[in-house]
């Protein structure tokens, strides 16, 4: 039985500011739900049906706060148009930035947050543990970015910089700029570890910001679309450095 | 001034059974109207704002059946949160098939119209013109993939099959399927022209069709991911398939 206060405070963290008031956020569905289980994130609340509990023996719940609820109160509370499983309130974490050694994905301005969410999974699958998000880049702890993360959102660190004081300081790492006339990445060594910068979805990358760009770089096309998805690119490209 | 008749068709048109019933599809926003008249489409109905118009000297708009609009009318006819320019109603079209010395992009039940659209345009970028979509894919004609495809529907034929009957016909082209645990697509040599087959975004490609799979392929993760969308997949895939 979920209370009517419980159930607006969870409502409410659909909202960036109730967010930022609580440094709370939400997470929703099995898959997501299990990989925040599993990770450091501490996990203020659990609203899991008998069906999840039936169906994870492997979780002690116990060790959460947890309710039971049914499904019609988890679709209330979230934004999933379904979810017949689980949703959680977690705590926001702030890691401190480390990329001794590591490279990152730099984002300026990709505002999209299912773009977002896809690039964190993106960033898991190729092994990158840092991505820099700058000023007018969607929130990390969006619900949208958290689902489209597909549960990378739990390996994958976020820090949130103004990206020209960022660069300022970068002394270590060189740039890979995506943009449209670049060197062509197949045909390049890259010098690793690196920072690769993605622009807005439809402007690219900042003018302010190009000064800060070591080498531009371009997915070569044949045929005549004249762009790719922001997401769709920063794949390609992490293809072309994490390749053996 | 757009007759109340007119809206109601147009609105008709985001559903798939009054688009099959008037064999008719709506096209919105600059980008997509412009490249739908650069097209061998066969145009309707054109809906312009006078913003448009003013701004696409270039477009000779007699030669179209064209009615001048509000923006609000455009959003309220349409499918977009904001629409300043321009919606079209286009004539559906079958394509004949005919892959003689051509790859294309076999998609078995992809149905998320956001990633048949993004397919289009990334079949489009890397020059494949012909994309076969399995009974279960998302109707290409749906407004959420005209949209996602960024204009590259007007270059990308899309051939509706029961997938087992096509391969079953095929024996001119090698099919590599995207599997778990297929081989490492950064080394391998593409016997081109070839077909790529993708799978449903949850469950990847069915049991029955594998036996079709000359060639079962995967991308190398190193990070923990369990997957890539499958659109980004498909990029990912192309262009290792497609580099010089």
């Amino acid at each position: 039985m979920i209370l009517k206060q419980q159930a607006k405070f969870v409502k409410s963290l659909k909202l960036k500011k109730y967010r930022n008031k609580a440094s709370c956020f939400l997470v929703e569905g099995a898959k997501n739900v299990i990989e925040l289980i599993g990770s450091d994130y501490d996990i203020q609340e659990l609203y899991l049906t008998e069906k999840f509990i039936e169906e994870h023996p492997e979780i002690e719940i116990r060790r959460f706060n947890y309710t039971i609820c049914k499904e019609r109160e988890l679709i209330s509370m979230g934004t999933f148009q379904s979810n017949a499983y689980a949703l959680a309130v977690a705590k926001m974490k702030r890691h401190p930035l480390n990329l001794a050694g590591r490279s990152a994905i730099a984002l300026d301005e990709v505002s999209d947050p299912g773009n977002l969410g896809t690039i964190i999974r993106i960033a898991d699958w190729y092994g990158i543990r840092h991505v820099i998000a700058g000023i007018g880049t969607a929130d990390f702890y969006n619900p949208k970015v958290i689902n489209a993360s597909m549960g990378s959102f739990s390996r994958v660190q976020i820090h949130h910089f103004d990206l020209a004081g960022f660069f300022e300081d970068n002394t270590s790492h060189k740039v890979y700029g995506a943009v449209l006339n670049g060197a062509n990445i197949h045909h390049l060594e890259f010098e690793k570890p690196l920072i690769i910068l993605m622009g807005n979805e439809s402007n690219g990358i900042n003018a302010a910001l190009l000064k800060y760009v070591d080498f531009p770089i371009t997915i070569p096309g044949i045929g005549a679309a004249e762009s790719l998805n922001v997401a769709v690119s920063t794949a390609v490209i992490c293809d072309n450095i994490f390749r053996n």
